[in-house]
């Protein structure tokens, strides 16, 4: 075993998309581990889109990083020591360990995985947060009935595939728009959506509407952009918009640039139409997640929801990967795999 | 009585705001009243926002009024004529009569009012729709707790004014926003209200802050426009936005302007604070007005729900009175006296 945790740290604050220095990679000593805690080494690290909005100092719903600390983020680790009576060594968990090779931890917010169930990088996907997000979202704020159409953003994405996935489970129809003839292909043939639209065709908003010709009922919000404007005019009366995320203005400068107003016609068809916006985290909805991970477990062991890993090799990997991200760049839900699960 | 029936229609479709001449009067003949059906004379009509809307052909929850049709709109009625078993004459009503002295009714529809309760005018305002519309938005979807800041615009108006005072007697603090000193004046010393600000002020956006320490759980969205530029930062996590209507957009020419796109910035608040945002009618609780109804009458008899209504006399002045109402000329529940009520 090494002497030293490699680890990276957030060297400046962005201004508009990160470039590879707002991120620095250091090496540190390996601690030694106190009584009632324990040493977890990083197998796989998630990269996910949120932590752009970590990155600012902008006001949100939790603290930006700090120049010069751990990257953040949810990783699946191996337990290397213990001190602490619950947990033992070679032990599988799901940690929020960050952008590092290394960790000590108290035990706390540790999630024990099993990896009969499937590969345990699923920990950080289908089974994690991301497939959480897409359940908790649907089911709190979507509730799609049998027959409705749900559409999604993003849809070969980490969350927005389980969305589709999740809808069609329950007897909706699954409408995905994705970026190219691959991820169409993929949503429409692997992940088995109704239909899948490139949301780069130049007649993009005519294909949706002809996906669509009852309308949308849910509309799962997580990119933003052009997008919102081809959903807005085929939105049904009384349409839920979970509001997950708006990849797509992530990198938007502080500084707004003149372009036409859209917020009037969206506010005005959402009050002509009844519409309901909820924003929304998982968090919110944690007790929830047991009975997320018992359905879903269910699903992936019946051959139901499926998933993709765009899995990138290497701790130093991981900027370029998370700019890549924000760009769409990755083809299913992106995971650095920090070392080997050997 | 006369032997004529006076009566506005449109008369053409305005592209931005309403001009004198979208509006034509007419005379016709009183017609005879058939078996079954009774004849109405319109004392009070209701101007409305809703109505600007229904001049234009866009796609709407309703549909529009056609060319050459009267003008539609609720009304204070006397039946003058019965030849229904249910009515009788001199029984007074809330109709939807229109823009026009008389109309024939087959009855249903029509809701009888007691005018030993309040002035009947107010079966239009504070107990008609607009109050309604400010109970059903407040009870399902602001639904303020008590001590939580409840924010309303066009504060001085007809559902805001109902808003605010509901919020109070709920035990929320009320702030509400209004043109010019004298409304402001009303709101805080007649209605109640915590705070009334001013939205011509320079600093208007300061004074809503410090108006809100806590910051704003609901805000009734009435209006659009800059007023909500200045409610989004101040909105706390899981805040509840109830979108009744949008008057400062309703004059909108089709063909957006170059400006700032408003949206993403928006929309990343409502994501990042959890916040819902719903649109409504009134017409979706209607089986909650028998309740509201009980409730306001409670309330307006021992005095805690107060409302002011700016009364314009003659039919013929109505397309002028509507014109300012866009426009936010008038002070109180706009209702045209188009008979006496003696």
């Amino acid at each position: 075993m090494t002497d030293t945790i490699r680890r990276i740290v957030l060297a400046s604050r962005p201004a508009g998309p990160p470039r590879p220095g707002d991120f620095r990679l250091e090496e540190t000593a390996m601690p030694d581990v106190p009584e009632g805690q324990l040493l977890l080494q990083t197998i796989y690290l998630s990269l996910d889109p949120y932590m752009r909005g970590r990155m600012s100092d902008a006001r949100s719903y939790a603290d930006p990083i700090r120049i010069g600390d751990v990257m953040l983020g949810a990783t699946v680790s191996r337990i290397r020591q213990s001190r602490h009576r619950d947990w033992k060594e070679g032990d599988i968990v799901v940690a929020y360990s960050g952008w590092q090779t290394h960790a000590l931890s108290d035990g706390r917010d540790l999630r024990r995985i099993d990896p009969a169930v499937a590969p345990i990088s699923t920990g950080l996907g289908v089974l994690g947060m991301t497939g959480f997000t897409a359940y908790a979202g649907l089911r709190n704020i979507g509730r799609p009935k049998p027959g409705e159409t749900v559409v999604v953003a993003a849809a070969s994405g980490a969350v927005g595939s389980v969305v589709g996935q999740i809808a069609r489970i329950g007897g909706a129809r699954a409408i995905g728009i994705a970026g190219g003839p691959d991820k169409c292909a993929f949503v429409k043939n692997e992940l088995g959506f109704d239909a899948a639209i490139d949301h780069r065709a130049p007649d993009f908003a005519r294909q949706l509407a002809e996906a669509c010709p009852d309308g949308i009922d849910v509309y799962f919000e997580n990119v933003g952009g052009a997008v919102w404007d081809a959903v807005l005019p085929l939105l049904n009366d009384f349409a839920r918009i979970p509001l997950c995320g708006m990849i797509s203005h992530y990198n938007d400068e502080a500084v707004a640039k003149p372009s036409i107003d859209r917020l009037p016609a969206s506010m005005k068809t959402i009050q002509q139409k009844s519409i309901t916006i909820r924003g929304f985290m998982n968090v919110e909805f944690l007790d929830q997640q047991p009975a997320f991970l018992e359905e879903a477990t269910g699903w992936v062991r019946d051959g139901r929801l499926k998933w993709r890993e765009d899995i990138v090799d290497g701790l130093e990997q991981a900027p370029a990967a998370f700019i890549g991200l924000l760009n769409g760049h990755n083809f299913g839900k992106l995971v650095v795999r920090v070392s080997s699960e050997a």
